[in-house]
């Protein structure tokens, strides 16, 4: 960490700031220059407040080095982690596609979507029972009857199950639910995360719409500062000024995520560009940057679907979709 | 709302949507152009998902033409909505300052702070007890502790409590609270939004970091549609890609709300700038487009304040803001 | 275009403002709801100022139903254009992948990186003689003897050139280069467009850092005006709040782009992520998209590089990811 | 400026580095830490080029710690540039209103517009006779016959004229003109600032929609770096995710860059929200915030005007507009 001081700082206050610094456990190192002097700060800098330093009346910016994020850094754990999910792995050189409808809406719908995405090559059934929607006139999702018809469909299928937790109240529900989701809205819902972070539960972190890749390694590591590193991350489009798609799919997150952290790092093109026709390019694309797995939404019947059927695929666009993540993957080998 | 139909739709796909509206309830007016086919719905176009409108084959684009937003328009209900806090109002031509620390730290530091910004002319005393911090390292607040020494303040200085909630497990604590704040993280935490409109407390909602205007409103709804209108909206900086502040504040923001809305409208400076000198002109400015308050964060030492202390006035520059305030305002009567 | 009318609009007001729209040759369908009253307007609405219609007192809001762009539309034009340069075609089904330094240094630097980019499949030569530079005092390119370098290079190697303009006043200069490139810090230099438009020359237009894909294709139609169709869009990367990458990758912007024009659409990795080793992965997820070209940055000692080395390959890493690019492109065909 | 080193790099790289540095004038101060070794350079860092320092292969980051604007920086000057426009001073402790039409139309229209605009307190007139359009088939305005009428006003009205340049081709055209515009779109249009910095005129420079404040000093530094000071700031709204404005007018950039450098900053609400109403809330709120003028879209005939009708006031409006201006800066004396 670096402290640029004020021009006119004294040397009695820059003294007094040392000595503070150092009684913090940090070695400080000075330079002097024409215009500013600059205090390089030596030490666990994670723990210290930037905005407390700079709030001091001598100090004129503070810059971070290193990394805030420490559990989550790759630099300090280069091997990759590799999630488990009941014998399905995430991570590595394992690569997964989770698929499944928006919204859980009866079993006939989601039995006949599982069976055709896994006989396609999906690992994963995904269903929403809980649904984050902009309007409370907006369909909120079939709840804990959702959650219990998942479960159904889990032992019918075999397929490990993922779908997202709005509220912590709603923990105990998720008992047997394999991977939670934790949707972009709810990517600095703090008290979540915290929470999250007491289980063992393999956790799917979203990307939030507006937020930067620091920040998503910050809210991963909130969640592993309770010592859970099961945890899978998802980007799944930002916002930006465009308008013809819904959001913009961050594609050059996919390399920097790897890089950055040894957490597996898969993408979501389904919301992040909101129309079915651009699922499969931007599937290829995620495949092509490294991602270590896709979620997309499929729906056997789109145009009904009670939630997000403008950018689901059906049963038959994603095997031909599957295939082709195949042979670029097998092109790239 | 308005559908524009796909260049290639056949007659009888039209008519089948025509239909399929009509039983939705909706009269369909349609403009037979040279290029596109266009679909004028009327009726309560709140209640139809446009996801789902633009789902279908026939359909190119689905367009709003009146807001989402109901019970927060000031369509239809054109008289300003007035917040009664214990009788402090905000709102109509009740204009209020909330003033204090980020942090509550100590019943010494609350109470130096709240006797000095009441005399300058806050009516109402905020302090956070549960901080959402982006680091799970940095300072997190007292908690319930902070929650009990601001219950306590409340009875010494008879200064109704403006204060952050970040889960619904905590609602309990926050019953004698009298403002209770949702955060700008927390803007579409819709499961909160919720049970916060199931209660009656008048709530202090912040608009997110990345959040439009129009959102900001649909969640007001989801508190309103639990029959909660005492909401009080804050403008408190987006984010954009200037860093020499912390956040932008969007000024305009203040005349729009209240344009759109029947609720009052205030601003928070200090974490829109996050710099303490430029609290004052932003205070000046929000006041000059009309705000109905302002929350201005205040501490007796910022330098040495467990969070936020950059972004603080001390008591004295507050007194002069506030006095500035009030020419201001005298000014443009 | 549909024009949304004012709740108090009166019954003349409304009669008068069709006579008006009728004057100016559009048939004009109402729709009257129960908040709103609805034109539609058919007729050729790109010759409507959409700013002046919504400026009249009865109007409400304005919204274009078709695009404001004509020429460069694939409603209108549905077949691929190719752009011929010199025998190299792109667009349709040609992909091509344009190489070479950022700035033109000496001949001796470009004509080693000509033979090699060209060897390892590159059929187009970029090198930068005039460069756009944030600061004054960065290094502003070679200027005219730049070009004139280029012109050399074409020469002994055959390859077309690609190169910048940034001043009209430079026209005559850029007689015998082969393609025009317009930066993205130009994309809106209006004066500029309109000159190319009366050159049959093969322009390269670069997307704006935070311009959207409608913008594009508004400049796109500027030079379409003037005559000239020879346009290669090119996606570079958008400005976005993310900061460890330099700007960030639009890769959805390939089939959308490819969707509303007939223009080919190319994509330029090494300025969009600015980072060396993930231009080969956005390469990579460029031609997954469907990109129908590449330009890349490649020079023979990036650390010693005038301008851009941190972002440009050698011609050994060119090599290698050239040869995935093919094993990706034969993989999808 | 500060080198961070990669974590690898050896004893004889890092000295290579230094020597290499110190060959270029700079002194090298160096700290060692647990993860990082941080170089300080001491010296005139504002000539090195931060990519080129990037592109080195044992360099992880580079940090600037000094703003690249030398000129423009109030740190180097301190006292506030006062540009003097035929008498009219703006700048210092000298407030003006700069007032008119968007478009020049007619010799009527403009002399009825400045004569009052004049009587209630517009010290300059402003009228664009070159428009930068977002699309080729929208009014580009009058051309030189618009110059020529604005010439023949200031003769009439004895006002200095603001006007806006669009090519450098143009720049003679320009001579009698008082104040050179320089449009959002052209911020960066760096060919142009070199030519105006060769000029002495009073330049009128305006923030890009999408523009950080830093830019925008370096875009003044350019034409500062010709020799020609006589440089206003103009504030007139950024690119934000809002879409009820036509831009978010930046209210705090108005403080900031009155501390970053000696300039004079004026505001535009007429382009930042796009909306006549609330150009009167925005005008009060930059006086508030200190800005060192305005500048206001006036035309007798909104509904009529030929650009940007929607954001115009009729003079009238204008004139309740200019006393309340005058009432707050008193206020705030």
């Amino acid at each position: 960490m670096v402290a640029v001081l004020k021009q006119g700082a004294s040397k009695e206050q820059i003294e007094n700031l040392i000595a503070w610094l150092e009684n913090r456990g940090f070695r400080v190192h000075i330079s002097t220059g024409e215009y500013q002097t600059i205090l390089g700060l030596i030490g666990d800098t994670s723990k210290i407040d930037t905005e407390l330093l700079e709030s001091l009346e001598m100090v004129e910016s503070v810059k971070r080095i290193t990394e805030p994020f420490k559990s989550a850094n790759r630099k300090f754990h280069p091997n990759d982690t590799v999630v488990d999910i009941g014998g399905v792995k995430i991570g590595g050189s394992n690569f997964q596609i989770i698929a499944g409808p928006c919204s859980v809406e009866s079993p006939e719908q989601i039995l006949a979507i599982a069976e055709k995405v896994s006989a396609a090559g999906a690992a994963l059934l995904r269903g929403g029972a809980f649904k984050p929607r902009t309007s409370p006139y907006d369909f909120q999702g079939m709840g804990p009857d959702g959650i219990e018809l998942l479960l159904e469909m889990k032992k019918k299928t075999g397929m490990p199950i993922v779908t997202e937790i709005m509220n912590t109240n709603h923990l105990p529900l998720f008992e047997n639910i394999d991977v939670i989701q934790v949707g972009a809205r709810n990517m600095q819902n703090f008290e979540l995360l915290k929470e999250l972070g007491m289980t063992r539960k393999p956790i799917l972190l979203k990307r939030g719409l507006a937020n930067t890749m620091k920040e998503l390694l910050m809210s991963a590591e909130y969640i592993m500062a309770g010592g859970n590193s099961n945890i899978i991350l998802c980007e799944r489009g930002i916002r930006t000024f465009e308008t013809y798609t819904r959001n913009t799919l961050d594609i050059s997150a996919v390399p920097m995520l790897r890089e950055l952290t040894h957490l597996p790092v898969i993408v979501d093109p389904s919301h992040a560009v909101g129309i079915a026709r651009f699922v499969e390019p931007m599937s290829l694309s995620a495949v092509a940057a490294g991602a270590d797995g896709l979620m997309i939404e499929v729906h056997n019947d789109p145009a009904n679907a009670l939630c997000d059927g403008a950018q689901s695929l059906t049963p038959e666009q994603f095997a031909v979709m599957a295939e082709k993540v195949r042979r670029v993957r097998e092109a790239l080998k």
